[in-house]
Order: C-alpha cells, then structure tokens, then sequence
C-alpha cells in the first residue's frame, strides 16, 4: 500500500497578524490533488491539526469540509493524531463515528494500543501526551518523564506486533537530536522531554509531527513531514511538502507543495522598490522580508512599502541605519516592551505615545496568557 | 412510532456558579433510561445543547460520551438541531459520519428541507436560524423578520409534505403567546421576532425548544419540553421532565424528571437552621432558597449558613431586616455595582475594599461581555 505523510497543519494559525487560511485551504486541497495523482490508500496526519485548542469557528468550519471531502466525498481513509495544539478533549467529538469510514483519529493513549491495519501494514496511531497519561494508563507511578513513559508504550506496541506485517508508528514529540525552527511550541524542558531516537527503530517507518521543516531529523525510519506552509521567517529557505510511503519498500519520497502565497526576500533601496518598474514584475501577494540597502532615516517608512507589498513580515537594513543619535551598546536583555519601543522608534522615528505603550504591554500579556493556555 | 422529545439541556450551564455538570450528566441518563424502559423509537433534542458557543473542554466530554452511548452504543436514533446558544458551525463537527447510525443532527438551515423519514413520520429538523440566512437561502430580499422567514420556510416545507405520513417540526424559537422564565437569554426584541403560533398548525405536532418551562405554550399541537433541570430560581417550583409522543395518536404524554440534586425553599428563623435536629432532616445536597424569618442583623450570616448548607442560591428575610439606620427609599434603577455592594452591606455589615470593588467591576463587565457574544 501507499500513504501519504503530512503533520503540522495548525488551521487557524496567523503569521506576523495575517490570516493563513486561504493558504492552509489551498495546501490541503493540494495535498488531496496529490494523494488523488499518486492514488495513495491513506492520508496520514501526525498532529497539530488546529493552532490552538480552541480554534475559531472559520478555522473548524474549513477543516471539518476539508475532511468531509477527503474521507466522504474521496472516500480516503485518514489516519490521524492529536498533537500538542490541539485539545485532545474537543478533538474527539464525533472520532466513533469517523471509524465507519476509515477516519482513525486517535486523541487518547489507549487508543494507540488498537493498530489500524491497512493491507500489509500495522498503524500505531499515538497522540501527543504527557506523562501522567501514561502512569494511569500503566497504573505505573515510576514513568514520570516522557523517555520512561515513551519507552514503555513502545514494548506494549511491540507485543501487538504482527510478524506477517510491517509496522508504521504516527506520532507528534520531540525526537532527540531534531532541529527546530522559531514555529513550534516547545514541548521540552532542557531537552529532558524528547524522545531517543533509537527507541522508534523497531518501526518500519515512523510519521512524526511537531517539528516544521522535513529535514529535522534524518535518522534511521524516522521523518517529519515538517508543515505543509511556512509558519516563520526561520523558514524562508524550507523547502514544504508531504513525504509517499510505499510499504513495500518503505524509502519516503518527497513531495513539495507550491504555497498560495510565497515567502521570499527582497534586498533593495528604499527607491526603487516604490518604483513601478520594478514592483510590477513582482508577485506582490508574496509575504515578504524586505532587506533595505540605504542607510538614510525614511519618515513614515512602514505605510509607504505597504502601499506597495500588502504582506510585510519584517524590514531589516543591510548596513545598518545612519545614527541619529550617538550608538550605544543596546543591553542583550531587553524585556518585550522595551524591543519594541526601540524598535518603533527605529521604524517611525517616532516615540510611542502613552496609550500606545499601554495597547502594547494589554497585547503582550494576552499574548502571553495565550501562550500559556496553549 | 414513538419519540421522546426534549431540549434545552445547556451543558455547561452553571446555576448561581455552582457547576451542574453532574446533575446534567445524571438527568441525560435519567432520559436514555426512560426512552428505554417506554422503548421509543427516537430521541428528539430541540436546541441548545450546549449553554454556549464554545463550552468548556469538561462539558464536551460529557456530552460527547452521552451522545455515544445514546446513538452507538443504545443504537437509538437522535433527531436534534442546534439553538439560539449552540454555535451552529462548531456543532456541526462530524454531522455527516453521525447520519450513518441514524444520528441527525441539523445545524444549517437549508438541512430543514430533507426531512427525515421516520415509520409513518416526517421529521423537519429545523435549527435556529436568524432572518440573513434564509435571505440568503431563498434568494429573497423582502425575509428581513423571522416572521416572514418562518412563513416561507414552513411553505417550503409543506410542499415536501408526504400526504400518507404525518409531520413533526423540530424547531428552537419564541413562539408568540409563549411564557418566559429568568433563565432563557431572549432572541427577540419587543415581540418582534416571536414566531406566530399558527404558522405552526400545518405540522401533527410541533417540538419546541427555546423557552425553559413545559407549560410556557399550550396552543394546538406545539409543546415546549422545558429544561430538564431548573436553571433559575423562578423555576422553582417548575416540574421538569419530557415529552413522550405516539404518532398514532400525537398526543403528548409528559414524564418527570427527578433531579440529582433539587431546588428548594427553606423558610426558618436563623437559630433553627443552625440546629442539628432541624437539618439533619433535610438533604442538605439541595439548591436552597432560604427565607429568613428572623429580623436581626447577623454578622457573617452567609458564612455560618454556608457550613450547613453548601449550596445556598439565595437568602431572603421574610419580614424584611431590622434598619441598623433610617430606612430610605431605595431607587429603583441602580446600576449593578451598587446593587452588589448594598447587598453586601446589607449581608456582611462590611463595605467592599477598594480592590473588591475592582474585581466586582471587572466580573460584572466580563458577564455582560459574555452575554453579549452569546
């Protein structure tokens, strides 16, 4: 058989403030066109489904047609798993009903425990959990950390082994050694919550989630089909798509997907990048990095580029910015507020006022207390 | 055929911030258990399933594990729309893998048009809609009132009608003639947006959801169920139950609910109720509405009632309270922070800090805020 291995979807995630979910509708149908040309037998999905655990009514409105029309109107079963995004609890609404259609969603630890066999392959479907899970699961007080807990959730797989069969385990943690970018939610403390790598060898393959870019890890069976768009500026330079398995001989082929709306740097004068000369054979829907080469101060810099570029995700000088006033050795550790005063203050020459300052720090702490909640 | 019919079960609902969770948990059971022992053939819940647009996380559970083992594991078809509280586009999550066992669940206003065919019965399942959508759905601008809505959507229906079947509507609204009690959140305003009863004769029977009491319309062949549980002290001496209805006869049987925990009224000097061989009687579980008869000021009244009766919505004086200054004649429109703290006064003989006055301002604001989202 042949599956199809995606993670990482985060529908209503937002970047740098833009709404994403033109672009996440546009790379789920595209992910449905491939699974259709390379007439794959499973969609798999290793997590991270939503943003947040609670998603807006746009967000679940457009995945809930996504999946109508993969699983009902495609009939294409779907092998899912809750990841550390999600709410395992609102998740699971309506999972017993999805398996008469061969739309596994696994959201609770037990439910690894009853693979999903799919012609010559055993799916251990295994959502994101912590490790007190696992000591009510196990009735096992000794499995306080995710490596104990991990370890002994693999040996119950591996008693459900079917030797006539292969193995294929879909997961969503942080597998040891794996790189990360600035889009993912650490789920680790001082690397004492990821997963050792050797542990998975005795999968066939292993569908991970949770880390963004495909190359994270490249070790033994194991992949991360990294996000199907690119969820920061650390990422400009990923390449995104899905990774096809072939059970028989289990060698991953990736599969890039072209996103709605590029990511791309742009490196020019301020000047000719509001001439139309230029700007016009640009793609301006792109989401842009914009790298100035003048050093100049320009007043009211910010509102005159988005006359021309919409989807401005930074702007940055290439040599730096003419002094107004004397340099000074800016202190490592700056608390959020003060970066970005400093930072408005570049950007406008301006200072901000003392209800912008307020609107900033009510922003930062709700965008803190989100944080948290997540 | 025989149909239980309900509505309005508002999980997640708390009752004077007390959480009803497990009272809600235990009268859904009490109704899966009597749709058993009467063998119906359908369970028809009209509206507001949940009390909000986006309920907790623990109130999902509770609902989602209900509705399995009603539909999968009870194998007993579901006939349910979403109301004026439920978010139309969250509950819709899975409703098209729930159709497959007989579970239909409607939350969009073109889903009233396929009726469901049950034995010798037609059910239109018709969610709670505003006046927009069904401009939208007929393509006709002049549907600017529910009233106008509702009459051509009934038309529509009517031409759908089976003449050898009989017709149930399934429906969430205010229908005019009908008798509100405190806890139902209006959707009209200034009987506007009231259904006219009439309208409704076309159907066998008609089963409402919206307003909380099973006598709130008694008008041809349209009935409230009523909330199974009393959401509000007006609601006290409400009888709480369902509906059970034979499509031979369409005649409405009602069948009590006991509640796990019920609503009362204690009228008692403050020294009886104190006194071990008074309460020792009573099931002090109870949602107490306790009359006071005494006229004394009692300091720290609350407190020492609340060591004998945990779950106290309100205390009242029978003979009013010895004025510990002159009396003046209240206003009659104070704003709700001052009803608060002469409540508190009157209660405690204590004002509220500076800091209580803060959190009590900024509860009030995230009640109305609340309000108004739902």
């Amino acid at each position: 058989m042949r599956f199809l291995h995606t993670a990482d979807w985060h529908i209503g995630k937002k970047l740098h403030g833009y709404d994403l979910l033109a672009d996440q509708k546009d790379s789920i149908e595209k992910i449905i066109h491939l699974a259709q040309t390379e007439a794959v037998d499973a969609i798999v999905i290793a997590g991270d489904l939503y943003d947040r655990s609670v998603p807006s009514v746009e967000a679940v409105e457009m995945l809930n047609q996504k999946l109508i029309e993969i699983n009902l109107e495609k009939a294409l079963p779907i092998l899912a798993i809750s990841g550390n995004h999600d709410s395992s609890g609102r998740l699971a609404t309506g999972t017993p009903w999805f398996k008469q259609t061969n739309f596994h969603l696994h959201t609770q630890l037990k439910e690894a425990f009853v693979p999903i066999e799919m012609a010559d392959t055993q799916f251990f479907l295994l959502p994101y959990f912590e490790p007190i899970a696992a000591r009510l699961y196990f009735e096992d007080e000794t499995l306080t950390t995710i490596q104990a807990a991990m370890k002994r959730v693999i040996a119950e797989m591996v008693s459900l082994f079917d030797e006539t069969k292969k193995q294929v385990l879909v997961t969503h943690f942080f597998i040891a050694g794996g790189l990360r970018t600035d889009s993912e939610t650490p789920i680790e403390v001082g690397g004492l919550n990821s997963v050792p790598a050797d542990l998975l060898d005795v999968f066939d393959y292993v569908a991970l989630g949770h880390l963004h870019s495909k190359n994270a890890l490249k070790k033994g069976k194991a992949r991360y089909s990294g996000s199907p768009l690119k969820f920061s500026l650390s990422e400009i330079n990923d390449e995104k798509g899905v990774w096809i398995i072939d059970t028989e001989q289990m060698q991953p082929v990736f599969h890039p997907l072209t996103p709605l709306r590029e990511m791309e740097k742009l490196e020019a004068s301020f000047e000719k990048l509001r001439q139309p000369t230029f700007y016009q054979t640009l793609n301006r829907e792109t989401f842009w990095q914009i790298v100035l080469t003048d050093r100049a101060v320009i007043p009211n810099m910010m509102n005159q580029l988005r006359e021309v570029y919409p989807y401005i995700l930074s702007v940055e000088r290439l040599n730096g910015r003419e002094a107004s006033q004397p340099q000074q050795e800016r202190p490592r550790e700056q608390n959020p507020q003060q970066v970005v005063s400093t930072f408005f203050e570049e950007i406008t020459g301006e200072t901000l006022t003392e209800k912008q300052f307020a609107w900033l720090s009510e922003g930062l702490q709700s965008a803190l207390d989100t944080e948290k909640r997540d």
